[in-house]
């Protein structure tokens, strides 16, 4: 199992990992396969989204906000209870496909951490799936 | 990677792919391990949900849109950012169980794609990873 | 394919099985590579988060409870919609990182069944991958 490390910029920010997550299997040499990427928090998660357009990032962190806002009715004495559920919302896990020795991505599609209750350095894992025999 | 493509008949509706799935399965002969099942799209995801039911994925579109308004006060100058929020709720991948040839759903599931931005011809990509030694 | 089965509390409920899990692995000697968990019902699914404080599962509830209520204006007939829209948001499966015989989890994480239409006996589906060459 690999780790990469970040440090996120605020509370709530999407930060793109495309090129460590490219870089990681290169250096693996992994050709075909998949990449198994966890994110081991409760207040981040992951994503695939746009790459071309950072508003599109932007928005969805607004719009998540507006979805499940701050609200200090929540049980959880953290306050941050909003951030969970924005985990649960996005996930806490993505499968890629290696082939080749690329990730394989759609023309505009970047993979992401979403950071819910930031700023924090978090750390991301990746386990590698090789292609067994049918 | 094997690649599907399909037509999706409106801006906002699930799609069954559950039979041109196991077609690929079929096609390929693979028995013991997990389809990675990836959309290489930022407006469409995938899910798996009620397979028996058309009103199901009906009511899940009006519901998703009524979480997520087509709102013009988004920063996203395509005017779509509603159908990327929805594309990382349904989220971007499944990894489905194959056991013995057959893609494991329960009783009352189907696989679906998610299209939020369409109609649209879109892709969707297979990755086969077969069981090796623990 | 492994099959766990538990029985959930109420109509709405996280119920933990990060120790039936890691039994799991345990029982098959299953050393390095990824758990796939799938949740073969389309009225509850699958997500990662806080272990610690069980407040946090209770806000999960009650906000995603507020963000999809039970509305009777839905066409499905069985008036369980919101339960399917909750599970396709939740997500029906996870890929979980094994490594070393552990399967590896954040210091405060823990693996949920989200029951969104309970109380029932549910089923958990897992299959190993294990790593192969790259």
């Amino acid at each position: 199992m690999e780790t990469l490390e970040l440090r996120t910029p605020r509370r709530e920010a999407l930060v793109r990992i495309t090129p460590a997550l490219q870089e990681l299997v290169a250096a693996n040499n992994w050709r075909d396969g998949a990449l198994v990427v966890f994110c081991p928090h409760t207040t981040a998660g992951l994503t695939v989204n746009e790459d071309a357009d950072p508003d599109v990032a932007a928005d969805m962190v607004d719009i998540l906000a507006r979805l499940v806002p701050r609200d200090p009715g929540y049980r959880h004495a953290e306050g941050n209870s909003d951030a969970h559920v924005k985990t649960t919302l996005a996930g806490p896990s993505l499968t890629l496909i290696v082939a080749d020795g690329q990730i394989r991505l759609g023309t505009w599609q970047g993979v992401y951490l979403c950071e819910f209750d930031g700023p924090r350095t978090r750390k991301i894992w990746v386990q590698w799936l090789g292609q067994a025999a049918p």
